[in-house]
């Protein structure tokens, strides 16, 4: 990890060089010395070429040690082969920061990867912190620091990315809307500076408000949600682009920057224990942006859907409740209030349909806008359709049509719930208005929609919690089922009463210990059931030693365990793992057992240890949850004994990092408990 | 049913007359006067207004009769109480064709619905046909007729709505990417003619390509699913947009139109009979027919990413397959063709990143393409990322992109797949120049993907077939369970041997003749298990007179029904179950019976009868179909003996119109045949 104080010397430094400055238009040292140039008046900009020839009509330093008065930041951009020496060459002038264009290293495959560490702990021993190697620059408009192949706005969102692309779609798409960049980072191939030291330094950044990222390797993982989660709850919202759902961005992520990319349900984890917003695309990323840049406050699902025609009206109502939203229809005081303003054949109970109010009087707009508002029903507002239009017909009307506008932005400003607009004619006068007057204005209603739905998310949201790792246990000795039994039940894990036995009396002493039928396992078998290694329901003790002697003569196990048989009556089976991530580290898993898992794949995920209140939320979001709850005249089962469980098997893994897998399948859940039935741990590598 | 020829008037009238023309700009007779006015010279048009004062400049005539030379086409749009008299003004003129703006009708309840009735029948007495009312015009470009509020641009799409708005809207998006209507209808109440009439004039329609529909209330709905299949098979694509997926967007429509829309789920399975494309907003409606018309060819789900950066190539191929497309790593000999194109840290396995092979020589892009286009392995190419913006390094690299585009056009031309360019430079000269050679080029690599993906969709659909009602069967005596298992029985289901009988000796004889265990089940029940109407596994004569005396004591049934109990030993449990949609007549219903269908709503809908091939298809889609082919050691079900089931069990359905409601449930269905286990039947108010 990055001391933060390193990142001044990045966004602010005294001096810039740029090392590998060229003439030649297609290279990124022409692209970046052109933008560097721009900003001269706000420090010195040194120009490094090792011919010695002037680049676009300056003098240049063959080397940065011959710059006066030292260089504070280093941008290299010369081949792969001369990175080293002029990595040296920068920390010699006295560079704190470093930034490297260059590529070639850990992306390429080990050897690069062997070549960059290096790289990046001779600079951090040096005192300096390196950005990249394998990015494209830095860009900082609150100190006018231009180090990036374009020029992008200005504005308060601090972007992180992997991509320069991505980073010049999305600052096209903010430029579109008003908004720009605090600040820019490209990662690279993060061998210093990762994206989680990024959003620390963005958190603390005056200029920065909102924190959007475009990443490909997370790096330390929970360093990662660890610092979105402080940025979130210090007020800068976290927005993640990010790739790897599917094999083919995997590959292109690998051949890009050299990625380790998580499971996407494993990052979808992460960010909601971060209180992170994901999204799944630049678009997107934008118009979110752009929503949260207006307006950050309250919200919630209920909401009022203005259309000034029949099928904006419906089809606005589809269209938020596809994104989570609710229409419900309104109360009776509030559908008098608006049928005392609309005609006779206006929608007055939500949707609202002016039906020909707006071509009659436009200030009806504010009206019902302002009676929607003020409604304690009314969480949020999607008015859809035609507004913007009006004033096609006239000069009067569109005058009309713009003080409206204004009207109805103050109000929405005075009531403070978060409204949207959708128009066909967002580019007319009194929609840009609107906009101008910070109200979110969209050309498609999908996109208001999506919006007031991701505000609704956001305020449903628990505070920001990612769990913290426990100090490690004693490593587990072994990987049999014994062993993995042991832990769980030390942590608190309830299973049926047990003996480890060996030989067949004493094999059947235990049975006959533990009283009524028991189950026999076989140890050593790391798949029981399907060896043919457990017989359930031994009855008495011909049954028990019948059993025994079958499994003796096929598997000839090292011991056995003797278990009471569970009653299963009225129970539901669900399995609970937990797997580490080469990222994220341990990350449980949750579902009902069989076919739920496996075949329909109805699980949920949580970064782990997951606390008993975490699993319970989990379980209920399973979409087989109502099972749990009790249907078809089955009693519901006791929810708080399972989240008890996966809070115990959840801590037991986290304490145990030499576990790269742990499962309890089943995990057997009544109306009157929790018994694990089943465990098996394998080991890391 | 309205006959086609009668729609020669209302698109390519002789002369119109615009009763209740106005010089109010607040209103429709306003508006259209305006537009018609545009086109005197491909047909007369006369004004028509009570008060015979001047409009727009123009004479107008008192009556519709004065007007010299008669009125073929009237547009009637004077106030709801002067409509039936303006109505017959119009007739007396002449008309063939009415198109009634006026609105007041059916939208407003039971007696605007049978004023509205009467008026139809009136107009079709006359031998004229009518358009609305409560619509709001109709255009035909090709025929130069212009009677809706606004103009809207020429083209190849005819469209028919049940909303003006949604009209604008889609005529905008359209323009923007050079398309428009050859048709323009507006469908309003659908008192006289139909969506389904409008279809089957469109498919006739020379200038028409591609048919387009926002629709709220299907009518008939069989008509309407026959006249789009009819079209999809005539090669014109079929486009629909509608709502009432929630109880909000139903309000909405029956405000507007007085609709009465169908369950979402129900509109779906007739688009798939149909052969119709649905979407769900006008946005994906406009990128969809901009698509369809430059380019209906083949296509599949393989797709090739080639992209220009790392982060833009893997991000792409993330969202391909979010839209059902696969991003499958090439083989080795595109992989080598490409990577002797491309710099060393380029990819090359898909997704393709060219890594900065454009700085270096932008027509890489054509190479690139060609190489892919040419690869047997791939279907369709999405291409992501900078292409129209290295451009803007200088006017030499912009005449060369220039050209590229060219090239790539020709490419895609010559090779005859499907080609989506998403650019985050759509608005520069290569990128429109794309455009123009009828390349799809879009802003967001998301409506790039959801377009391969359609055309994916596209490719695999079956022709399209709408299942045909058979001749109305002996209408159901009775809607008990025998008269249901009866009915079915004599439909060709299979059901365990039963015995009908009344008395408990009876009851105890019929066991007996059976033999094995049986079920006895108490008649005169809708739900007999809740009602404790069924014992299950009586083994002996005991057990079954002992069930017979409880049921007795407690239900005091008309009869029993004795059956043989089945083996359910490795079977399924199915739900099948058919249900009268008021639009669309009987709906088939196939799901796994409990759980799956109650509480994870696993459940597939088609339009009844359905054939046994369809039925396999249909049970294929379920989420669970693994439990049908055999997962976790249980062996596969017979599936084809099933889908025969659903085949009879939908016939009987679709045979007696009487029946609200059959179900099957369960229908026993194991590796060796398949058996109804119990039934029922509602019969319709």
């Amino acid at each position: 990890m990055t001391a933060a104080c390193g990142l001044s010397a990045l966004f602010d430094p005294a001096s810039v060089a740029i090392i590998g400055a060229s003439n030649d238009e297609t290279k990124y040292g022409n692209w970046i010395a052109v933008q560097a140039l721009r900003s001269t008046h706000e420090r010195p900009v040194h120009l490094v070429n090792r011919r010695g020839e002037p680049v676009l009509g300056r003098a240049v330093h063959r080397r940065a040690t011959d710059a006066p008065g030292g260089v504070q930041l280093a941008v290299i951009a010369v081949p792969a082969a001369g990175f080293e020496e002029a990595v040296d060459d920068a920390l010699a002038a006295g560079a704190r920061a470093i930034v490297g264009i260059t590529a070639g290293f850990a992306e390429l495959g080990e050897e690069g990867r062997q070549r960059e560490a290096a790289l990046a702990e001779r600079i951090r021993r040096a005192g300096a912190v390196l950005l990249g190697p394998n990015c494209l620059g830095v860009l900082d408009t609150t100190s006018g620091l231009r180090l990036a192949s374009n020029d992008m706005p200005a504005g308060t969102v601090g972007f992180v990315s992997q991509s320069g692309n991505m980073a010049l779609e999305l600052s096209r798409r903010l430029e579109r809307d008003g908004l720009g960049f605090s600040r820019f980072a490209s990662l690279g191939n993060q061998a210093d500076i990762t994206a989680a030291d990024l959003i620390r330094s963005y958190t603390e950044h005056d200029g920065t408000e909102l924190i959007a990222l475009y990443c490909e390797d997370f790096g330390d993982g929970r360093a990662f949600a660890q610092a979105a989660a402080d940025a979130v709850r210090a007020g800068k919202p976290v927005v993640l682009l990010t790739v790897g759902a599917g094999q083919a961005s995997m590959r292109g992520a690998r051949s890009h920057t050299g990625a380790l990319t998580s499971d996407s349900a494993v990052i979808d984890a992460a960010c909601r224990a971060a209180g992170v917003d994901r999204v799944t695309g630049v678009a997107e990323l934008a118009r979110l942006l752009g929503t949260l840049h207006r307006n950050r406050r309250g919200g919630g699902r209920r909401v009022a859907v203005i259309a000034d025609g029949g099928g904006h009206a419906s089809l606005a109502s589809d269209v938020a409740e596809a994104h989570g939203l609710l229409v419900p229809e309104f109360g009776d005081a509030l559908t008098s209030g608006l049928a005392a303003e609309l005609p006779p054949s206006a929608g007055t109970a939500n949707p609202v349909d002016l039906a020909g109010a707006g071509e009659q009087d436009i200030t009806s707009f504010g009206r019902v806008l302002d009676l929607t508002l003020s409604a304690d029903e009314v969480d949020a507002v999607l008015v859809t359709g035609y507004f913007g239009g009006y004033g096609g017909y006239g000069q009067a009307l569109a005058d009309a049509e713009t003080a409206t506008a204004r009207v109805m932005a103050e109000r929405i400003r005075a009531h403070g719930k978060p409204v949207a607009v959708h128009t066909m004619y967002a580019d007319r006068p009194a929609a840009r208005e609107l906009h101008d007057q910070g109200v979110s204005v969209f050309g498609s209603v999908e996109h208001a929609a999506q919006v007031l739905g991701r505000i609704a998310d956001r305020a449903e949201r628990p505070v920001p919690h990612v769990p913290v790792l426990p100090p490690s246990a004693e490593p587990a000795a072994d990987d049999d089922y014994w062993t993995a039994r042991e832990l769980l039940r030390n942590g608190g894990l309830t299973f049926p009463a047990a003996r480890l036995v060996r030989t067949e009396d004493e094999v059947a002493a235990a049975a006959a210990e533990i009283g009524g039928p028991v189950v026999l396992k076989a140890m050593g078998l790391l798949h029981k059931s399907d060896a043919g290694g457990v017989a359930l329901g031994l009855a008495d003790e011909a049954a028990v030693r019948a059993a025994h002697a079958d499994m003796a003569r096929r598997l000839a196990p090292p011991g056995y365990c003797v278990e009471a048989m569970a009653d299963t009556a009225d129970g539901v089976e669900l399995i609970v793992g937990v797997r580490r991530d080469p990222r994220f580290g341990p990350v449980a898993l949750v579902g009902l057992g069989g076919i739920f898992t496996e075949v329909l794949r109805d699980i949920r995920l949580a970064l782990a240890p997951v606390t008993a209140a975490e699993a319970e939320e989990l379980l209920a979001r399973l979409a087989a949850a109502p099972l749990l709850r009790g249907v078809r005249g089955r009693p519901a089962v006791d929810l708080a004994a399972a989240a008890r469980a996966v809070e115990a098997i959840t801590a037991v893994a986290a304490a145990h990092p030499e576990i790269a897998e742990l499962e309890v399948n089943p995990l057997l859940v009544t109306p009157k408990g929790c018994l694990g039935l089943d465990a098996r741990i394998v080991l890391g590598s």
